[in-house]
């Protein structure tokens, strides 16, 4: 086991899985942002034609793996595993999308930090002798995420400053044995942290430290730098919840300001779209990923980097219960060189 | 890869981990069942000293954890990851049971099925040379699914006979790379199944086509036959669910019903205790594995147990949509012999 631990939190992945397909399905409002060039198909409704908000997700996860699917050259039935889970209570989007799909399931719940846990569980499995073929899949919706965490819509509720913005779309990422890279490397799995932050219109301040504490223990664990990477991208702190991890590490005497990026900045234009901190939302590292952030690893704009799946483990119950809000980040080190560590 | 994967859905252990600790706290009325006497920890008011019934699921697990760690004879620093989730919204009952642990969490969502889906993605993690120990935990809390599920107690709603009645408990395993067993063998790996059904007190049929076709997959897949068993249970199906179960097989010209039991007919008495058609929730096959099952098979009354976690994937919102309601079912062979399968 020694070859694939680093430590408690790290795995090296003895033969890295590889990406070999991957989809989106954005907002309309997405579809504006400055990724919108980068996405596989954007509603121009938020509807996806569908008759409820909770409907529209299902119908976006559906698209999301459709298209991953399709770039993998692979259909459904190829995959061992789907790992996958939303926001929604129960996670519906995901046992609707998937009812028709006929593929086997590990339903999962770890907030906006879902596509970064089922890409560490797709990788394990995969190097682990269990899988040939996984997919890691999410999503989430303003208007649902609204209705179910804050008011409807209809309610015209205001936020303060501090707040994110639910992003509206789905990511969908096939993973293989076998493959030309992007290649998954390494994982590091994230503890539940709480500071004790009990704004929940603050979900950066939150998760910041459950970010902090996981890049840390990945570099400690790896014994790598942040330099080793070209980007570093939480997904999703605003702006910030980025800024405060980036404090936590120049205390540490690390700057991070040259290579570190947070998805819930990357995904809007704060300068014309009004989202206050950034994205949040299981959709949005998602989409960022699906989107951009791969997109550039097959251009070679982006050969090494850490993808830090950030979730807010809280729920509308427990702030009414006066309890403060615990996080918790996963994240995994995707390179387009193999690096096999036999 | 072909040495560990027998079909699309089960998994064969090279070195079948093996259950070293495990733990168990229930409810009062859990207590007063015909398994009473097996659990470590009964409350007296179901409260568990607590101000909320979701903060009581928070302690359950707590215990339960604590017991099964104290069996197992490590500490939870020696974790390398914990499996969980539970019902409530969010899985908070998960998130604050776990944020005090300093453990590595992968947070799942398989409603009544996240004991058995843990236990599947723990033994693929410890076989996969991830892991020395990992834990698998959930919970139920009778008072909290009723107030989220269905109305709050004080409205004192009425179930048809076909509802089932939502176990308070928790249960917690710990496995290990090496142990005396039992040991983890086989994992067969359920898909979202859905055959149409809408009534949200029917569950057990909602369920049932889902654990049929796990259950039939994992003997298809092994080459073994039910008597190959001395038991396989079903959590949580009721009595009509498992009849649902047994009529399918039947119609194969299996005959289960020698060594077919349910869960969440094993919690309760159903002459003494109104529970309708039985115990639910994922605390009711977690209390049954970990109160009863495993001390069975730890005084060798049972040798071979195939043991099928089956969650039905719908929510409130889903129902009062017009979704019908999705099932799913992980089943777990678990056996006092190791057979290496090298």
């Amino acid at each position: 086991m020694d070859t694939k631990k680093l430590g408690r939190q790290t795995v090296r992945f003895a033969h890295p899985p590889s990406i070999v397909g991957y989809g989106s399905a954005a907002g309309h409002m997405e579809g504006q942002g400055p990724l919108g060039h980068c996405f596989d198909f954007i509603s121009e409704d938020d509807r996806f034609e569908e008759k409820s908000w909770e409907k529209t997700e299902t119908a976006m996860q559906k698209q999301a793996l459709s298209f991953a699917l399709s770039k993998a050259g692979i259909k459904a039935s190829l995959l061992d595993y789907v790992f996958a889970g939303d926001l929604l209570n129960q996670c519906i989007a995901t046992s609707y999308s998937l009812r028709g799909e006929n593929v086997p399931l590990f339903g999962l719940y770890g907030a906006c930090s879902t596509m970064a846990e089922g890409l560490s569980l797709s990788a394990m499995l995969i190097d682990g002798g269990f899988a040939s073929y996984t997919a890691a899949l999410t999503s989430s919706h303003f208007c649902s995420a609204e209705r179910q965490y804050r008011s409807p819509l209809e309610y015209g509720g205001q936020k303060p400053p501090t707040a994110q913005w639910t992003a509206t779309g789905s990511g969908a990422v096939i993973l293989s044995r076998r493959g030309p890279g992007p290649f998954l490397t390494h994982v590091t799995t994230g503890k539940v942290m709480d500071k004790g932050i009990t704004d929940a219109n603050n979900m950066g301040a939150a998760m910041a430290p459950a970010a902090y504490d996981t890049i840390r223990t990945h570099f400690e664990e790896t014994n790598r730098s942040p330099d080793f990477y070209d980007l570093i991208v939480t997904g999703d702190l605003g702006s910030l919840g980025a800024e405060i991890v980036a404090d936590f590490f120049r205390s540490d005497g690390v700057d991070l300001h040259k290579n570190y990026r947070d998805c819930g900045v990357l995904l809007f234009n704060p300068s014309r779209q009004d989202v206050h901190t950034g994205g949040s939302g299981c959709g949005c590292s998602a989409l960022v990923l699906t989107g951009y952030l791969l997109r550039e690893m097959s251009q070679g704009r982006i050969n090494h980097l850490l993808f830090c799946g950030t979730g807010a483990l809280h729920s509308p119950i427990s702030t009414m219960q006066g309890e403060s809000i615990p996080g918790i980040c996963h994240a995994v080190s995707i390179s387009t060189e193999k690096e096999e560590n036999l």
